[in-house]
């Protein structure tokens, strides 16, 4: 395996698990940034002297190939590995929406949009089997990969009209020199940002939900999509990983808590990495480092609303957790290799 | 002035206040704990050796007194306090709700219900004429302030018909050695609690915004209350001070962002610790330490929902500025006096 | 495996390592406050329904067992555990130090004096072969760690005359409710506590350095030790997980920095969890979660002394992690298996 | 009052204490990044929509002018400042040391180095009379402030011969956008910096104790000097405000604790802002927001060294409080006014 930007905060995670995993050899990583340097320069926690290659090394040199690299450059970069038969999964916003949609949201007009069309989606719970044949998988991102598990048993109820969904990060989020992310202000503070519908990630989470409530289960990348609408508040919060959804969900017919418990416990049954918690409420803390996501349904009589909990480690299941899941879905490998389901505490 | 419950956060804010009040001199703090003990030995920010005393002195020699004590205590001494011609201001939630809401949300059965009618609700946004001539005011804490004011200009103006409200606290609000509050449980860590409509603090939300959809302005602690519908869920954050509120209110007409920006404007267009922000979002450090609250009402065309931000320092306008506030209303002191509309940063 | 004393934080890192040792099967695990329940209703971060047994089940069940128990009891159970043919590896400070030392630091009788002459130091840095033979291994925690593998080389060369001893310590040290740990009182708050010569590890810091003084090397638990005078000064510092010792070494001879490296280098070429550092300084989250100390002597010209900094994990290298290294000693597997060198980042 | 530099972190507390100081009209205050912008723009704390004027404006119109500008500038702005009749308080390096010594630890070559002559050196517990009189004050920052004060009773007694002293910084010490303190990377971690005697606040912590050493008390500024050689050995802490020293204190004759606190209590009997703590030791939280420096001498018999601690708000006493403290020396104001002695808990 071979990774393309291998000094941000999902590049370090991905050299992590990808060092430990047992099917894989890691052949090459870059970063033009410290070309040249041992990874042990780039990254502290890491001991390992070997040097950060050229990309056009590491694609060479790699079967599949991770990209975590900023928005705009996958789209360049996967059409050339695809032609030299490598498989790529992506860590970046370039496949996961149509490319009309993703040049009103991200502002960059895509150079690849016919590739858009063999991307496959890449959320295993939803969408396994078309990942294990892909060459190209879109990997999603944290706070979609939250809110979409939280209310897609809901969706594909049929039952989802909508929901008030607040999303609650900590700060890896922003990325390894992220804007407004020095210690002292963010520190004991908390706020909200990109706020009032102006997040990129609102379409992405939108179109997961929508084709759930148009298709049912199983789910196809490409097929048809219902709509619905949510708002999406998301609020930055002192602490380095973690993410927590809070969705409030306007939904269709009655419901008890029971049949809640029910829905979300079949939904996710056979899923390795998703836990329905039936007493606890999810904390982020209780999935740090690993690749699980916490989820509780909740249904509150006052309302008639029904109120979802979903905690998971951003780094992780909210990126490179989730890319070698696709990678092993992809290589044949059992899908638990190499990625923890039970976390550090404290 | 007199204070007892002098060990608290509340008391700990308090005595800091009142220390640096030109027009106050502190007379008595007791706390049973560290009774005969000098207050440096509880409290390693003060420098000042003088020993607490017994509620009994406290009383004695207190014109006002303010009670910093867990609930069920206030309205065992308030009556004795007002009997000895003392004025109190309860930090409490004894005398915030009708006895009967009080029971059935707090399950501490009610020894002072007729007091609760002479009782003045202690938010001088709503009811500054009231405070000044109180002898006894119910002092509201950090989520009901925050979520309030938040809300208020809307329910005044007859348009709030519901709200999701998403409470963000640290984890001062929980007390000084609060249930679930170490360090490494907390840190690095976010969690829900007491969710689905169970929190204390719902009923005295809805009532202050009942009350004021029924009266307008100005508003009566003891008039008439429209009912308003919430949804409250609280979440502890791994910061020490600061509340932020997250609403999204549902409302009737038709809005847009300058009418909420005026309506806002105007409504507290006079008051000394509110303050609308314009272009920022408010954030919680910005009022650390402060007296402050900073809003923002944010018209979101995507849903046709009104999103509301209020941020404050659940320790000062959350509990004891606030109550230093009332003081000074009702001993005639500008209301301003000893109360830091600017914070420390960072 | 068994393990008594699952639910204090050495417990729960014991749990997540050894679940995940391929050569281990967890045959079960001991807590008096949550006997009979779920684990995962004591762990959030763990997903895994089985109840907490009794000590005697645990006993009966293990061929080795951890004892991750406060101070004072590990002496009344290894000698049962013993007597009915197990191994055993103590958490505790019971069998660290010399019964008659042991009882004048810790205050407590010791009741199996006899016992320590056989009882192992499991520092695998230091005592490699006499652990693989062990039946009841003391395991080190994380300043003694910390700060005898600072000064080793030193030692063990003979140059060590004394050192000033500054220790920082993350939170999680103190334990899961540890006194004075609540979050409001730690948060942004940083402190000395037990100075002065009074803290317990002292005479443990100061036997194994003696020891490889008077030894140098191989060193033997039970061998000769000499003198070496410390001061050790403690701090709390705001974090979770994570120590760092920094020692001003008093050093005989003349020293440069290549010498330095050269010694230090040397001196752990061949160990698989200590990496001595060239360029960069060790910083706690370089370890973080994993069983890896950092260490830099560094030779200060102004002075004429040696400053040595030693960062790692408390939780792992300082205490569960070692546990599993020992066991893995004992038992004859692979040293590094289930023990990561590379944490988590950031 | 004018304030050169009133978007770094000093300027922002000189801007809050001077707004609160019933002395001081700030006529101006100048930011290159925000000329013409309004305060609050730059500053969320602050509700002031007053805006940041040029340099020239705030000198013209100002008495006495505050620069809390990078170094090296000061240096090009105090001598005009001078020339148009104002007084100066200087809260960079660049008027602290001989020019010489200066160049050779700033690496910046001196522009006035016949104005050092004239600067006072503005710590007030040792300089006071001097600072009553100065036109030129260089204002000492938070690690000499604190080190300097926890030895100086030592120093003039006589019996300083040298010190090991680590220093523990929050992070806010940096500035508002030091290298190397984004959130994610210094957040749950610890790390030393600038060591090996490398850090530029050496010089002057030798020579504010050398000065003691040489002359006694008074200290003149520009009098003699003895030499005191300190190791200096500072660390990077994982939160906002404040500064611990532990210093190991190599001292001359026989000391016990008795003879240290009565030392300690007399040097600082009469000092506002200095508190010697005969039971706790010094945390760094306790000093939170106030001007007050807490101390503690600590005789150790096992090594027969004095450990002394000493615990400061960085941007108060280390920075911003100092600056106004000596400013009402200057202006023959009360020298507590508008200072807090006490600060914000929890």
């Amino acid at each position: 395996m071979g990774l393309l930007g291998a000094s941000g905060y999902g590049g370090g995670e991905l050299l992590r698990l990808l060092k430990a995993h047992p099917g894989v050899e890691l052949v090459g990583f870059s970063s033009r940034k410290h070309q040249g340097k041992p990874l042990a320069a780039a990254w502290p926690q890491l001991w390992d002297e070997r040097p950060f290659a050229s990309q056009e090394e590491v694609l060479e040199r790699s079967e599949v190939v991770f990209l975590a690299l900023p928005n705009g450059l996958a789209m360049e970069i996967a059409p050339r590995a695809l032609a030299m038969g490598k498989r790529v999964i992506d860590l970046s916003g370039d496949f996961r929406l149509p490319p009309g949609v993703y040049e009103a949201w991200y502002g960059i007009p895509h150079q690849s949009p016919t590739l858009y069309r063999e991307a496959i989606y890449g959320l295993p719970e939803l969408h396994r089997e078309e990942i294990r044949e892909a060459r190209l998988v879109a990997n999603p991102g944290c706070y979609v990969t939250a809110a979409t598990l939280a209310l897609a048993p809901l969706a594909a109820a049929g039952a989802l009209k909508g929901a008030f969904v607040v999303g609650l990060s900590g700060v890896s989020g922003a990325g390894r020199e992220g804007e407004g992310t020095f210690y002292a202000e963010v520190n004991e503070n908390l706020k909200p940002y990109r706020v009032g519908g102006t997040h990129r990630h609102i379409p992405e989470m939108e179109r997961n939900l929508g084709r759930l409530l148009a298709q049912g289960r199983p789910v196809r990348t490409h097929g048809e999509a219902g709509e619905v609408r949510l708002a999406f508040t998301p609020h930055l919060v002192p602490m380095t990983r973690g993410i927590l959804v809070t969705a409030e969900a306007e939904v269709e017919g009655d419901w008890r808590q029971e049949v809640l418990d029910e829905l979300y416990g079949d939904f996710y049954a056979r899923e390795p990495f998703v836990r329905v918690l039936r007493e606890a409420l999810p904390e982020t803390k209780g999935t740090y480092g690993s690749n699980r996501v916490d989820l509780k349904p909740l249904y509150e009589a006052r309302t008639g609303r029904v109120l979802v909990f979903a905690a998971l480690d951003n780094l992780v299941k909210g990126m490179a957790g989730q890319a070698v899941q696709n990678l092993n879905l992809m290589m044949g490998f059992p899908e638990e290799t190499a990625l923890p389901k039970e976390g550090l505490w404290p």
